[in-house]
């Protein structure tokens, strides 16, 4: 099937919601989308979670090996959906076909990256401790796993309907991890998510799985999204998005009976710092990589770099200068939705009016509701360091410029800011010493620091950090996105003296699964 | 000196606190010690916090061996206190000299632990993705590595005066990762605390690092405590103690306007499971073993075994006999504070006072204040399941025998349990189907499961989680003995093309710091 049909898919069934009926809206014309989907209630929410709780248990016995081939599954069954997939996902969100197809292969490329982590073995390092039955006292035998910590709400983002949404990263990480998925997919695309959850039923059918191994549900954030993080089954929840929704599933999360982790990332302005002998040397083409930066898919990436800081003086007003003229060259751009155009242009309207700040440039004039002019912005360092709206997200192709007195002043602008996602340097030879000082505080402050390139476009494999200090994220110890990402979801635990006929394969003798273990703390293939 | 003098030590200088001045109470003859010790104020949580976030950039920047010297000197310098110290402690808790003695060497032998840790170059397992410069798009180079949160509270706890107090897990751990270390010490052992902070105040200084590095504060919890835990310089919190302190200190920290992890420890009832077949073949003998353990330091550890559920029957019986004779023979022992002691005598009055509770034993009738009397009362299995005041940890030596109709109902009080530190099960060779389902429950519900012994005494090593679901910690996603630990305080930091000659040794080429790092994911010592 590659039309949705307006459901909701619970345990391998289609379910039609009984609450609030909802459309896609294609902002680009701004017409509504068949089919409606109606939103689920309290009972939808109980079904999942019990479903999810009845498949843990024969989900997470199940062989790496055979999780490797239902992801492995998944990413196939996406791919057959062919064109239909991008082209639903192109009229609810507005991106571009081009751009679709990518995110698509990136989505299956992930699913493929975590598989290939279950075959190899790389999912967890256990470890030994050897039984020393001569020590006084003797030491017994001491060996640690890791469990999945039971099923994961996942909540879908806007920006990306393919690979931060229903069988993105936090649920391919979580599956993974041993985890059953529940998701909340984003109203802003329901038809994607639907396709998408039928193909992963599918896989979990085919694969001989638990149906309660995944389910997709549609709903009102704060009510419905609500009762999944707070049912007592849901036991970790993943989540991108704003920072008002990631902190009150944090907050929610926070006030259960039973406490459970959220990893939701959420706001990040994305600094840039072009150093002066940089600017110098190359201002110009830094200028129009940071608007090919900044208006990128109109501007609306978790990695968007919406701040620059730089010694004023020739160097960076010509810098400056060409940026300004690229970005009023620049055609409006369709938004997700009409509702993140709006709030797009009360930002940067509101930036415009602040006393401290001068407007550079702003893109061509238009009238389309949900589209954007992206807009540069300069401010001083004093200013933005003294107020924080200065320094708060505007969501999509907005930048503030802060012009600083010297060297020091950048680095104390890069102190003041909250955590980020990323951080961003461009530096000549001449710049070292400066971007070594600059270095030690932004590793400090952001989970990737990037040197002369762009924050946009998120790399995926074993090294990535797509996550931060907060308010990047609600939790800077891990990351969204590459294969440190499934560690979210598992624990340790140790086993003392168990028997060897009882002990788990991951840390029985002889490791028969071939795993990176650590024996006396000595790692290798043993 | 080997004397205290009644002082905080803050970032190396002795402070007199302006506060409420409190003095130890020897507990087994209700006698205040000298000197008298000052509460800090907010002053003092201000300085303490300001010198450790002056000393974190220095201090993380040491190397690693560097660092492992500082830890071994600490260790030595523990020891150079001699008995001076461990009869201090003995004086201030009551715990036996031997027990104590046993502690110290517990705590030098963490400390030395994560030297060697630090030496061996496996406190992180960085990552590199190199680059793919002929891909479509080009792969940028992408290294990962670990760095440390920043400064970290320890809150001593009360029943460990070394091994989980001023130079206990938490600072060794706290300090192996790069993190400077602010205690608020235990108001029970003061004297202790002190001597303890003088000796890490003189490593640090012999090591040519900040004062900030450690500091040391007695205050008042819910004040001075919430003051040091909101203060926006301390990055992460490590507490043992009661749940009631330990849900204060995380809501404290959540409640920030920027939140920070807090790993506490908090409680456990620590079930054991003697299955049929060995109670029939060696009932005796663990009953034995289980009175031991129950009463071993006064009943006063996190891994006490307050439950033992088992199938009701002709071997329960005889094992409840045998348990019951062994407890009423137990003389009194001293608990850590009189406080400490009333508490159990009501937990202890409010558990025989239950309408659907036996007392089986208590020991031998004593008039000490600051005494108890051992305890093992019984209930069934589905009062137990019903009433969570039957569930709940008394701290000390009591224990609820749950008695079950069959396996089955087994396992379901054991799922119907909160997080545990430890889950124990005694099987014979016949009982090992039924072993199995049993550990399938208890490996999601205790941090670590233990066959044919007792939970008491934690194995510090690399395979050790002194950890689990909540409420028995904060955190079930690690633990706080053994070097998993030093995890705690680290988060990772991609750095993308990052400049060679700016690039931090754990990720430089050529692999200079020797670590066992993740090239394209595959481990190795490259």
């Amino acid at each position: 099937m590659t039309e949705p049909t307006g459901h909701m898919i619970i345990a391998g069934e289609a379910v039609a919601g009984s609450g609030a009926t909802i459309r896609a809206v294609d902002p680009s014309t701004g017409a509504a989308l068949e089919p409606p989907f109606g939103y689920g209630d309290a009972g939808d929410v109980e079904r999942a979670c019990a479903a999810a709780a009845a498949a843990f248990g024969p989900y997470r016995r199940t062989t790496p090996v055979r999780r490797a081939e239902f992801l492995e599954r998944v990413a196939d069954n996406i791919e057959a959906l062919g064109d239909a997939l991008v082209e639903r996902a192109h009229a609810e969100s507005g991106l571009p076909v081009a751009r679709l197809t990518g995110e698509r292969g990136r989505t299956t490329g992930q699913l493929r990256m975590f598989a290939k982590l279950l075959r190899d073995g790389d999912v967890e390092v256990p470890r030994i401790d050897p039984a020393l039955p001569d020590r006084t006292p003797p030491r017994p035998d001491i060996r640690q796993r890791w469990v999945p910590l039971g099923p994961v709400a996942v909540f879908g983002a806007s920006n990306f309907p393919l690979a931060f949404s229903v069988a993105g990263g936090d649920t391919a990480s979580a599956l993974a991890a041993g985890c059953p998925v529940v998701v909340k997919g984003h109203d802003a695309h329901p038809g994607t998510s639907e396709l998408v959850a039928r193909a992963i039923a599918d896989a979990v059918a085919a694969s001989g799985l638990p149906a309660g191994t995944f389910s997709l549900l549609f709903g009102h954030g704060p009510d419905l999204g609500t009762k999944l993080v707070t049912d007592p089954r849901i036991r970790a929840v993943g989540f991108t998005g704003s920072r008002t929704g990631g902190l009150a599933l944090v907050a929610a999360a926070q006030a259960r009976p039973r406490p459970i982790p959220v990893y939701a990332e959420m706001s990040s302005v994305n600094p840039v710092f072009p150093l002066p002998g940089a600017l110098a040397e190359r201002g110009a083409e830094i200028a129009a990589g940071f608007v090919g930066s900044l208006t990128l898919g109109a501007g609306q990436f978790c990695t968007n770099p919406g701040v620059v800081v730089a010694v004023d003086g020739p160097a960076l007003r010509a810098f400056a200068n060409a940026a300004a003229s690229a970005v009023a060259a620049c055609e409006p751009s369709t938004m997700l939705t009409p509702g993140i155009a709006d709030a797009y242009r009360r930002g940067v309207a509101a930036l415009a009016a602040h006393p401290s700040v001068e407007v550079l440039a702003q893109g061509v004039e238009h009238d389309r509701p949900a589209a954007c002019r992206p807009a540069l912005v300069a401010t001083d360092a004093d200013a933005f360091v003294a107020d924080e709206a200065l320094r708060e997200e505007v969501f999509g192709g907005c930048s503030v410029l802060v012009r600083c007195r010297d060297a020091e002043q950048v680095r104390a602008v890069a102190a003041a800011m909250e955590g980020q996602l990323t951080a961003t340097v461009h530096a000549a030879e001449s710049d070292h010493a400066e971007a070594a000082e600059l270095l030690d505080v932004l590793e400090l402050t952001a989970g990737r620091v990037l040197f002369d390139g762009w924050p946009t476009g998120v790399e995926v494999g074993h090294a990535m950090v797509h996550g931060g200090p907060f308010p990047s994220t609600s939790d800077p110890r891990t990351t969204s996105v590459g294969t440190l990402a499934v560690e979210r979801f598992l624990r340790p635990v140790a086993y003392q003296d168990v028997p060897t006929a009882l002990l788990p394969s991951a840390v029985a003798d002889g490791n028969p699964d071939g795993l990176l273990r650590r024996i006396d703390g000595r790692p290798g293939r043993h």
